[in-house]
């Protein structure tokens, strides 16, 4: 089985790099897909399970931050509880996905949860002013948020990333020790970066 | 002017894949010919300029890590003196050779050196057992280095690598940040990662 996850900084492209890729190689990518299939079956509406998912793992476990799952089970508060609960889901539903065959999986960590069936796990990054860049050109039309707001989310949402990645797993998110390949796309059209990405990829996997 | 430089780990294979990669791309690369050229030039023994190259150059700056050349100057001793001087020497000739054409420079900061020729900029790095393995695996006959001795030697080795980059540089050695891709090559055939590799700094280069 060859899978790829794709862990990112906010902002730095990974979910297009994760989306692009998958369609290079001709095979599925897992991304939202995931979030709509744990809500689908546990009767979730998606915004909620989109709510539960990774982003805001870290509001829901304000003082136990640094554990492990084993280590508080114990001391769970029904929020919590059922924050678990979610994960743990989310886990099943990733590793069915993955089981189905070669795919890319975007976030939720799933280059943790996969670690059994050996993924190429990358780590997608780049400066802030090319993060902020990013973010500033893509903003809906509804949306209206200052570049200082805007780094403030980029922040709390990789300090949430990281902190989720604490509770599953000893390798810190976004230590290059913890990926096989580490991508900066400051400044760079990420779609340009696709075939030589798909190449390496193959090469990686032996094809 | 297309140009990859090369950090790397001590015992990652960087080398390797520096020449593995130039030879893939079909162009010029650079490792110990800078020293040799340095030496030529400078009327040097090859055996001196290796031991005045970046390996040794923390040594010769006992009380003055961390500082900038301008800071310490004024402070120099002798010895300081020549290796500032075949610091400088070891910088012309990377921009000479670099100024010929495409090529792939293994080492000596040449990111930090090449910087204005907006080069693409690898870190090659390993698990400390793998690199153990690697070193074990390439001792030559005459060599007789205990893995503890081969560790303690890759730490020294890297450990002054991150000083010669601190002389030259803000961005740190070995930071995922200060770079355009990290490579993990834990007990990966570095052989079977060139084609991808080099697929990937086409695209780079938008080739």
């Amino acid at each position: 089985m060859n899978i790829v996850t794709i862990s990112r900084e906010f902002g730095s492209g990974g979910r297009e790099l994760g989306k692009r890729l998958a369609d290079e190689l001709g095979v599925s990518c897992y991304d939202d897909e995931i979030i709509e299939m744990v809500a689908e079956r546990h009767g979730l509406s998606k915004d909620y399970a989109a709510h539960m998912s990774e982003k805001n793992f870290r509001v829901l476990y304000p003082s136990t931050i640094g554990c492990r799952f084993a280590g508080f089970t114990h001391q769970m508060h029904p929020t919590t509880h059922q924050s678990v609960q979610f994960a743990v889901a989310q886990q099943q539903v990733i590793k069915e996905l993955a089981g189905q065959g070669n795919c890319v999986v975007v976030g939720r960590c799933a280059d943790v949860i996969l670690r059994e069936l050996t993924p190429l796990n990358l780590f997608v990054y780049a400066t802030q002013e090319s993060k902020l860049a990013r973010c500033m050109s893509r903003m809906k039309e509804d949306e209206h948020y200052s570049p200082r707001e805007i780094v403030l989310m980029m922040k709390r949402i990789d300090k949430e990333r990281t902190a989720y990645r604490e509770l599953l797993s000893d390798d810190d998110w976004g230590n290059k020790e913890s990926y096989h390949l580490c991508i900066n796309t400051s400044n760079k059209e990420i779609k340009k970066l696709i075939p030589g990405l798909a190449a390496y990829v193959k090469c990686w996997f032996g094809e």
